[in-house]
């Protein structure tokens, strides 16, 4: 639903916002959990607009805000945004909408909200929220096909794959924001010819590009969540990358699902862009004809035609020691086998509880083609054909040293491009 | 390790812990969350003894306690227990010698803590501290060797079984403490001779006789836990039923494992018992001489001798409308092929944190006979043998108004026995 906040001729006080280039024009407005670099102060809330931060506590502070915008910048202004996250729907939709009153050209709020700003290049950012239980999806059905053929060349995706949004859960505790450099993981492999496992670094370490889908405000246990209401229990989304390590997931994974092939380190971006400022970037998705409807738990007017968001995601290599930042692949979310809504629905279904800061990665968000895979592994085949990057280097797998960046965007004929800015991380040597 | 504190001659003042049935002597002392039932109280931290709680937030203020057990003390008077279970061994230790030497018969401090009691059957109970991860091993062999067969005849237990120990991301919102009343849950499920699923509540409920292992102080992400010091970032244990819905779960756990099947709702007992209450009940672990060694980094002197615990495990079953308890199984924690410090250092060996608070299933304890199975499926043999009820009724999966007891408890000659008190759960029937 467009309302006043999206139009596209809105423009900020805060004039980096308005040149054509930025992730962070007035109609987006994303969330995030910072300080200034290198200081002791307390984390709290934050909005992006062009290249500065509006300091929520701070904001909160300035006396220009009434009423339930009020009550939100006073959620926060913590150093979790999981108050104001469960305030709902409403409360989130008020404070975007004071937010575009005040930041906009000519708003009579500046002069009390410009010693509010934080330049973004002076921040340094945490988790937006604490994160509490986190699952992963696996809605793009290209990523399972292709991945399924390196495992079973004559039956690549199984038979539940287009009746269940497929997902499982994954490890919180390792979650943590751009920035992450973390220590290739070490564990049992056992090479397709050998007849025990040995033990050492993972060999075939990989990255994934995933969104990240943070809840809102949650549900009781036992109160499944309507395909109908399902959105407004999503506070927003971010760029996510679900490190994995190819070698130990092939050794460990069956009977019960992936474990320490993926708990080591999971990365978002420190902003979170809100469902709201997502609304023009609606996507649709046609599914084969041969494939079946949408149980009808799954299945909603409001959600069928309209269910996806086109996001463009980019994915890019900085090897050790190159400033140069090499392209991997370019796809995009509205792929996506599954949408958002049939994501929380699916997971309430049972019962299940969400809580305020849950979150749900989509899984590796792959295009049709090949050169849109979200993954080495995919990129690689199986890590048979290595890739050449722009700087002349090869790879089949992440090497130490390596930074792989994320970035995201919409955009669209008569919208404001808006973006996610970027997710980066760094993988150092194994423990010795 | 023993001490005085396991002395099996000790006796308290509080004259219901020298029973000989009790499960709470003073040589237990297990934690929990409590308040008076039907109050508005906070909860706070409480210590059982005989048919008592000595409340712990009393106990802080009782003027009794000094130094490194009175700083123990003011952290288990809030509503979690994860201040006190992160300040370590040393201080879990102290605080339970200080406990042991004022609850012994004749202690000065009888006249300040008389006032420091609340009846068990007066007090209600909540989760013991906040969960943070929640993840799920599947130690039993015979467990494994079960299930297996019935899915796969000729190849029940997978290759990596006895090299890895198995273990796979739970959902830590909906775990509730005994007492829990949940729905049963609904989701897709596909009969083998039906071309599509259906969807309705499911109709293979089933529980599963576990143990759960309460991290108390964690580690740094990328710094795993040596097998070395495992066991002391370990807490203690209680009694968990992690219920299952098998019929879900066999239409959506390929290839990510068990989701929607198991995060309905999962029950622990209020009591910790702690690792060091737990010390003289260690048991040996014979493998196979076919089976493989542990790898190197499982392998510990002190941890392969005695590396297990005894802890007797019954399972009953009430069914509505009677008051009656059936006995379903007993069986035994000690058959688990993995022990508990193999466990923690395996979910670390690649660099994942883990952090106070965080809960780690056993997986079912099936022992080695087919009456010894902590899981229905297993008993009535995947579902197509009945077994018959003490009191004439037949199951083969649980039914609505069915409350599932577990109970556990250690028992040796030259050791005072031990117990975990209960853990009960009832199905309600599906929401409509």
């Amino acid at each position: 639903m467009l309302n006043q906040t999206h139009a596209p001729e809105l423009t900020s006080w805060v004039t980096s916002a308005n040149t054509t280039d930025t992730d962070f024009p007035i109609q987006n407005l994303p969330f995030a959990a910072f300080r200034r670099s290198g200081t002791n102060e307390a984390f709290r809330g934050g909005v992006a607009i062009g290249d500065q931060i509006l300091d929520l506590a701070a904001a909160a502070k300035s006396g220009v805000y009434t009423d339930l915008a009020q009550q939100a910048l006073e959620a926060c202004s913590g150093e979790d945004l999981n108050p104001f996250m469960d305030m709902g729907k409403q409360a989130w939709s008020s404070l975007r909408l004071a937010l575009s009153e005040t930041l906009r050209e000519g708003a009579t709020a500046q002069t009390a909200l410009q010693s509010c700003l934080v330049a973004q290049a002076d921040a340094e950012y945490k988790l937006p929220c604490q994160i509490r239980d986190y699952t992963d999806f696996y809605t793009s059905v290209h990523h399972a096909t292709a991945v399924g053929k390196l495992f079973r060349p004559d039956n690549p995706l199984l038979p539940n794959y287009k009746w269940v949004p497929i997902g499982y859960h994954g490890r919180a505790s390792s979650i943590d924001v751009s920035g992450q450099n973390f220590r290739r993981p070490c564990g049992q492999t056992k090479a397709p010819d050998a007849t025990e496992p040995s033990f050492g670094p993972c060999k075939r370490l990989d990255y994934e590009v995933e969104m990240g889908i943070y809840v809102g405000n949650g549900n009781e246990l036992g109160e499944p969540i309507s395909i109908e209401n399902a959105e407004d229990h999503v506070f927003g989304m971010c760029l996510f990358n679900d490190w994995s390590a190819r070698d130990i997931q092939a050794w460990e994974y069956q009977p019960l699902g992936p474990f320490l092939a993926k708990n080591f380190a999971s990365t978002v971006s420190p902003w979170i862009v809100t469902t709201e400022a997502l609304a023009p970037f609606r996507a649709a998705f046609e599914r084969d004809a041969a494939d079946p409807q949408p149980m009808e738990y799954l299945t909603s007017d409001a959600n069928s035609a309209n269910g996806q968001f086109d996001i463009s995601l980019d994915c890019l290599i900085k090897t050790e020691g190159s400033a140069e930042e090499n392209h991997l692949s370019t796809s995009n979310f509205k792929y996506s086998y599954w949408t958002v809504a049939q994501m929380v629905t699916h997971h309430t279904i049972n019962g299940c509880n969400l809580q305020s800061g849950d979150l749900l990665g989509s899984g590796t968000q792959s295009g049709p083609e090949h050169e849109e895979a979200g993954s080495l592994l995919e990129l690689t085949r199986g890590g048979k054909e290595a890739i050449t990057l722009a700087n002349g280097e090869t790879r089949t797998f992440v090497q130490d040293g390596d930074t792989i960046i994320m970035r995201g965007f919409c955009q669209r004929d008569g919208a404001r491009r808006i973006g996610f800015g970027e997710v980066a991380s760094t993988v150092l040597p194994a423990k010795s």
